[in-house]
């Protein structure tokens, strides 16, 4: 669907991808003035209504990727599942695609991703290819007991893992996550006393605007709340920034990246896992940084010098609200949780609500770390996705 | 056009314009998660892109309007100078419209509003009915010359409006303004030594959210600089505070209000004018203040709460960007003006820049209000709108 939009002239941004992630870029777009198109595979997405230029299609064939491309001067992803190949031939025919197909290709094989930062000297948790049930058996008794059986690609949110705690369980794990026909590999379960993130923006000077490290929690597999800046030693948070910086010259790229952390009981902080994008980790920054991630990528990938990452309130809480129930995208509860001050509601506009899916966030700023979290949590308790209304 | 968008279920909020007002008014709205819809004169406008829904049509035809309001939930406005008949059609339907058409009947003909501001106990430059030459040479001899002769409706950015020296000048500018087809009214030249304004949001609870005061710098009757705060004595700043939200308790309604005053050379404040909406000395606000003139408005129309309009940083300056000369929408000078730290870019999108026309504008944030100044200047001339490109 395409609008007649004569366009002011300025940047045409090609987003593949329409979810809540395109869609807080293309807010971003809009407001200094680009022109936002979109690829998805449905024809409602949360990002539709900002487009000017809307294409239903595959995101995987070179051709839809290209009439994409020939219509907007750069074009950039929402997620990293998209082909390389793919995205390749469209960087090929002289179109500007950030990240590149090179850092899409090396992040989209977790294995591939794991044996690069490796490579780079980076600390992560010990993983092996695991081609047949025997091989996580041997992996299992070299590196121990529990181990994560996960999928090389197209996993997110916990989809695609599996703990396997002794060689016993290692068939039905495999049958499950279709080993044989999907490709895996293992990662030594990872004990922490805390999971870090940071979201990094580098620009195509390769300057390197770095975001606060947070802590973030995850519920069943899935981001529930981000506290910025974390509350870590200065050792430590020097330790994830300085870890973040490395796995992302690891791999290459312009554009915003979240990186994903453990903090070990040793004290060591690790990789966990890297995302060529910007990521549920840093949505904090909308309100909580001077510049948020959403306007940097737009920056970074239109070639722009990067704004400031400063931390704009002494504490930022952001939490995820996910569908409690089949119903409509628009929550109960509205009212009540604006009702709570210095909080920001954010309703992704999906057409409808389902158990567990990722509906909106709530970000709260404030003084004080505890009062902060504390007005995050009233605010996202009182919104229920799939409720009667 | 329409486009066929599902829609998540929550509020449908129509604008009557699509203008910067309007594109600002649907980001917010976006954000929050809301469908939004424009009616404009011209298939193409600022705020074309974000809308579900876009009509081109009349905006003085109640059927038009009318049909706007039968695909939304809430109707609202850009600008006050949708004819109040029409509006009241609108609202004898059933439909829901803030502001009201009362309040806009008494404030688009600026002599009914100046009337309904005094007949309310307000301080404002004096003022005289003039529905002829006649009229106008009486007002100065009772008034004192020089006097403004101004076009009661439709005026905006000092369109509409002469300075009139003496007697000598009334020919010429009743004749310029079109006197006698065109209602004209006269107001005496207030001297003053600070322009002055604010934002107040009106819930539908009746609660009032109230922007800082700020100061506002005009060029050529344009708004050229905003300071926030204003820096003036604390007695003159709660004086503004008390004028601002007495006016917009005399024409009522519920939504953002924007209130124009002049500091007077013996240290009173009077009220210049008032616009029934968001305004230009508000969007600083933006990046300025926790929730933005933009999201109050849209939660203030929805019947939600009011955010916090406390001001996050010490100092905020916006610079609006007009158009130098005819070219495209977008500026020359971008990376150079997003170089300057902390300075955030509103370009709206017009097709076309104009000489004088409003086309973006830059907001920068600190802690010193002189240095944040001298970084919004030093962004604000980094940007051309109509050079070679």
């Amino acid at each position: 669907v395409t609008r007649d939009l004569s366009g002011c002239g300025g940047p045409r941004l090609g987003i593949v991808g329409g979810g809540q992630l395109a869609k807080m870029t293309a807010l971003a777009a809009l407001e200094l003035g680009c022109e936002v198109s979109i690829l998805e595979r449905s024809p409602a997405s949360p990002a539709a209504p900002l487009s000017s230029h809307y294409a239903v299609g595959d995101w995987n064939d070179p051709e839809t990727l290209l009439r994409l491309a020939e219509r907007v001067d750069v074009l950039t992803l929402e997620n990293e599942f998209v082909d390389a190949a793919a995205l390749a031939a469209v960087a090929a025919r002289g179109h500007a695609l950030y990240p590149t197909a090179r850092s899409i290709g090396l992040v989209q094989d977790k294995l591939t991703q794991k044996q690069a930062l490796r490579a780079a000297g980076l600390p992560l948790p010990d993983f092996a290819a695991a081609e047949s049930p025997a091989e996580v058996v041997a992996a299992g008794e070299a590196l121990g007991w529990p181990l994560v059986l996960k999928a090389r690609r197209d996993g997110y949110d916990g989809k695609g893992n599996a703990t396997i705690e002794g060689a016993r369980d290692v068939a039905a794990a495999w049958a499950r996550l279709g080993g044989g026909e999907r490709d895996l590999y293992v990662e030594a379960f990872c004990p922490f006393v805390m999971e870090l993130a940071t979201i990094l923006t580098v620009g195509q000077d390769g300057r390197v605007a770095s975001y606060p490290v947070v802590e973030s929690e995850q519920r069943d597999h899935i981001c529930h709340l981000v506290r910025a800046p974390a509350t870590v030693p200065p050792r430590v948070y020097r330790q994830a920034e300085d870890v973040a910086q490395r796995a992302v010259a690891a791999v290459g790229g312009t554009g915003s990246f979240g990186v994903e952390m453990f903090l070990a009981p040793d004290g060591r902080v690790l990789v966990n896992e890297l995302a060529p994008r910007v990521h549920n980790s840093g949505h904090y920054s909308i309100e909580g940084c001077a510049t948020s991630q959403f306007e940097n990528h737009v920056r970074a990938v239109l070639g722009l010098p990067l704004g400031s990452t400063d931390l704009r309130a002494s504490a930022a809480v952001m939490i995820n609200l996910l569908g409690h129930s089949e119903g409509p995208g628009w929550p109960a509860g509205v009212p009540e949780a604006l009702a709570v001050p210095g909080v920001h509601l954010h309703v992704y506009g999906k057409a409808r609500s389902r158990p567990g899916r990722k509906m909106g966030h709530v970000t709260a700023l404030g003084g004080d770390p505890g009062e902060t979290e504390e007005r995050a949590r009233r605010a996202a308790a009182a919104l229920v996705f799939g409720a009667i209304q």
